[in-house]
């Protein structure tokens, strides 16, 4: 059987290592043609030297320089947005995983889906922001797009053959993040570092602090509404805080499907890996009579408002998702370097909502005008 | 749409007057045309009058002829298994719903085989005593055998369209029955009446005194071979108290898939009437957040022995289940009226087992000439 050829756009980050630790353990299995990286510049030369691809992007023009010196001279290093494109279109290349962080992956992806590349999707902001017309693009050039998101593709694996008629509702099981027991009150007081601790997944950390404002879930919700082509209505959020239940999946006969693995995301993956597939996995098993029990709770909307905002997003439409992702970014970058609150977040979020519009997000030059309208008004609100 | 056509053998029985019930709430779907009876005359006549069927059977045929001075005289009334024979292989009967208890479905099922129906089977009995034979049988005749169990129709749902190399394992979810928390002694005083409190089911006797001993697990781990065609080393059980968990499929990426429902026979009855269709159905649905949590315990194979020799069963294979499930059937009606106490179920099983040389079950006669073999000596040890 010939290799899958892949490309991972956010190679040095915490879902392309892993990516890149699937592709290790079955090198009978992948080739991989293209990595795209930030700035973690000895991290991609590592693995430059491991996996041999044939190009590379890094963010800066310099750094892509500097890099260039240091690596075997028959590959390819680019930079920045470009780079990233001419990943996403790689001629043979047969799989692209997106795992950028933000909505930096939305033309990329809509640029894989263009040259027709199977993807796995691992970055939720570009289908929240702009889910209609990814969807659309995608149909339109018969493209696969497999979630990677544990949820999703939980989801993803529970609907397969199944008839959209059948499905009553789909539930999102949501951790609660590290603040789940936390009050109000404490929360003004939350350091980064604190945000970053989440108690069952270790990721990224835009993806940890919009964990702990629950503002990942109101991501996900919109992330379903288009992957899966649901209503509102269909769509809801269960607290479970072990993170073992990654969705469910409720039938119209009161039969629910859910699927279960302990939190590891070289899981889902492998699974979008090897789709239409599935690996042979030698990671430790779940053994829930170790586990003893697994627990949920309802949702509180006061205590995480962020998920309230989610599905007012959702129910506004057009361009207000993107409003609403464009703002959590720059309000998240805010936090992390110090200039604001955790409470602040979501507070800035709502704030800029409330403020935009919606107008229908048809083109792609009116998702990326209120994407920008959003960051500047959420900067402004910060930075006076 | 034309009407699917039922027969229902066992229709005063807990599964037969459930599956009576879905059949009254959607009449513009199923049309019921045969019922095999036992001795509820009353419940039967009354069955009659609202289903108006062609054919109906009872067991004793002084009661045959009793009852038919008490119906409208185009409906013919047969006894015995005679009567159930010929149900089961009625024409124009696209399902046969086979809701009997113990072996005695075993004939009829085999019936229903060789006239090429669809067949729901909520009797785990036959496949335990003879579960290769039916399988076989139920291939070359292509018939479809659906299971009406919670946990084997769980299974069912959760490898439909599944390929055999992806399921690592099955896992059964056992209540633990209302003993879970007694100690070995105090069973010894346990009385009819409290076996048949179940925790969580409302079910006939002869199956709630087997979910009281876990032999009702037993028998499903061997039904659960044969009707998914696994290994020995794929089966495990696990306690799961509140039943909600009605089994689970480990795959071989680690995915672990679940079927979860309120405990509520009348969601796996309808599921079995009306695949490859699923129902609409407006039962209370489970609402995991109010449930709170999901227990789970390993199995006790010291306080609970019948689950072992299941397993035993398994292994040994031929005619060994055959006995296993014969002598049980014998036990648990010494049991029932107040013969043996309810710790010498197990033990008459297992002595009957060790005694037992099992050879190949491929001849109806031989499965047969084993179970009554069983019976007899575990007759004979009880009543000496």
């Amino acid at each position: 059987m010939a290799k899958k050829s892949l490309v991972i756009l956010g190679s040095t980050g915490s879902i392309g290592r892993q990516a890149l630790e699937i592709v290790r353990r079955f090198p009978e299995q992948f080739q991989v043609l293209g990595l795209g990286a930030g700035e973690n510049l000895s991290l991609l030369k590592k693995q430059i030297e491991i996996f041999r691809p044939k190009l590379v992007s890094v963010k800066d023009p310099e750094k892509a320089e500097k890099l260039k010196k240091r690596i075997p001279s028959g590959i390819k290093v680019l930079s920045g947005e470009a780079g990233l494109m001419e990943l996403a279109g790689l001629e043979r290349a047969e799989l692209v995983l997106v795992a950028l962080v933000g909505a930096m992956g939305l033309r990329p992806l809509l640029r894989a889906i263009e040259a027709k590349k199977t993807i796995a999707l691992a970055n939720k902001e570009p289908m929240v922001m702009a889910g209609e017309i990814i969807k659309k693009r995608a149909e339109k050039n018969s493209v696969r797009l497999i979630p990677v998101d544990s949820e999703h593709c939980a989801i993803f694996q529970l609907l397969e053959k199944k008839g959209r008629e059948e499905i009553k509702k789909v539930i999102l099981s949501a951790s609660g993040g590290p603040f789940r027991k936390r009050s109000g009150k404490d929360l003004k007081e939350v350091s980064p570092q604190e945000a970053l601790a989440h108690p069952t997944w270790k990721m990224g950390k835009k993806i940890s602090i919009d964990s702990a404002t629950l503002m990942n879930k109101a991501l996900e919700l919109i992330e379903a509404r288009w992957f899966f082509d649901l209503k509102v209505s269909q769509l809801e959020v269960i607290i479970h805080p072990q993170s073992i239940v990654h969705s469910l999946v409720e039938l119209k006969d009161g039969s629910v499907l859910a699927h279960l693995s302990r939190p590891d995301m070289r899981i889902p993956i492998s699974y979008a890996l090897f789709y239409p597939q599935r690996a042979e996995l030698d990671f430790p098993r779940l053994n829930l009579a170790k586990v003893g029990k697994l627990e949920f709770e309802p949702v509180d909307f006061n205590r995480f408002p962020a998920l309230l905002l989610g599905y007012n997003a959702l129910k506004k439409g057009g361009t207000m998702p993107a409003v609403m992702n464009a703002s959590n970014e720059v309000a998240v970058e805010a936090f992390l370097s110090g200039k604001i609150r955790f409470n602040r977040i979501v507070e800035l979020v709502e704030k800029v909502m409330k403020e935009h519009k919606p107008i229908l997000a048809r083109s792609l030059e009116q998702v990326l005008q209120a994407d920008a309208w959003a960051r500047a008004r959420t900067k402004e609100l910060i930075y006076g």
